[in-house]
């Protein structure tokens, strides 16, 4: 797929019931460790969780789309996704792992699409309940989570100037629209 | 091009002297703001610099992969950068608005490489400097800068296991090898 089609990615939210094959998971975390990261330290880590068992355990303590609540968020053998990827390091206190995250996330996320694939990046969940669920012994390793699988809702953007309101809404249809500032909002030339 | 090409990008140090076209920025910039933020809230803010003699005055500023220091620093008129994109945001106190910056960097470098124009993520600068030279009255604001330019060399990666040494080095022909840990290496399946 060429990277203009994959720069059109949306964050989804909720999933068809149809499980992801072992290459699409290769695939994102292939991408992941390409990512650019400070000092090429790379210090993530991962967890693919893929048991429908899980999956459905880890779902209540994830949050999504504070603004439109609770309508986005993905129910049991409805919408639910079909994998979390957890992303962890050892040491979460700088702020450079965050960036190093945020990298591989957006790295991830392109490789999901380019295979039809949806993803939403959670910042908002339990790390001591998702850390019980994963037998791991300090929850504040877990940086964030990605929800994944394919699309069930098809979001769209609008461009807004400077002075627009970036809040995400759904329409009367149930589609979320996504306001994002133009170039010309967020650019200085010197 | 296609993602896997794209996917092959590897961080720039030393540019050919060939400045970059607007349209070349605008793609880096559309790539910038469709990127992934917390909440949608696009807090992020550009300078594109690209007059010869703020880039020439910023470069002594910012520093260049330290494991191999001074020997991938550019020099003006000889491997310096075309431009830098300077990084802002008013509140920087916070972990997120730094995973909102290291995706939209990985974003921008995707957009980048499709057009043949490599890029170094800097984390390293002096932000009283840089600040002082774009009459930023608060230095705190600036999150990363981003050399970009078209690529004067070649680096190279390679797989390492789970016990490897992510350390790049410099080869006898001057060209940087970057290890990168393979999939199995930073991944569980549960």
């Amino acid at each position: 797929m060429e990277f203009k089609e994959i720069l059109k990615r949306r964050t989804i939210r909720f999933f068809k019931q149809q499980p992801l094959a072992r290459e699409d998971f290769n695939a994102m975390l292939e991408a992941a460790r390409q990512a650019s990261c400070a000092s090429n330290k790379q210090r993530l880590r991962y967890i693919v969780v893929q048991t429908k068992e899980l999956v459905d355990a880890i779902l209540p303590h994830t949050a999504y789309a504070g603004l439109v609540t609770p309508r986005r968020n993905p129910e049991i053998n409805k919408t639910a996704p079909a994998a979390f990827l957890v992303m962890l390091a050892e040491d979460t206190s700088g702020k450079h792992i965050y960036a190093d995250a945020g990298a591989a996330v957006q790295s991830i996320q392109f490789a999901a699409w380019e295979r039809g694939i949806g993803c939403c990046w959670l910042g908002s969940f339990k790390p001591e309940k998702v850390a019980e669920l994963l037998n791991l012994k300090d929850p504040a390793k877990i940086i964030y989570l990605i929800a994944v699988g394919y699309p069930a809702e098809n979001p769209v953007t609008e461009d807004i100037d400077a002075d627009g309101n970036p809040a995400y809404y759904l329409d009367d249809n149930d589609t979320l629209h996504v306001p994002k500032f133009t170039v010309d909002a967020i650019t200085e030339w010197m």
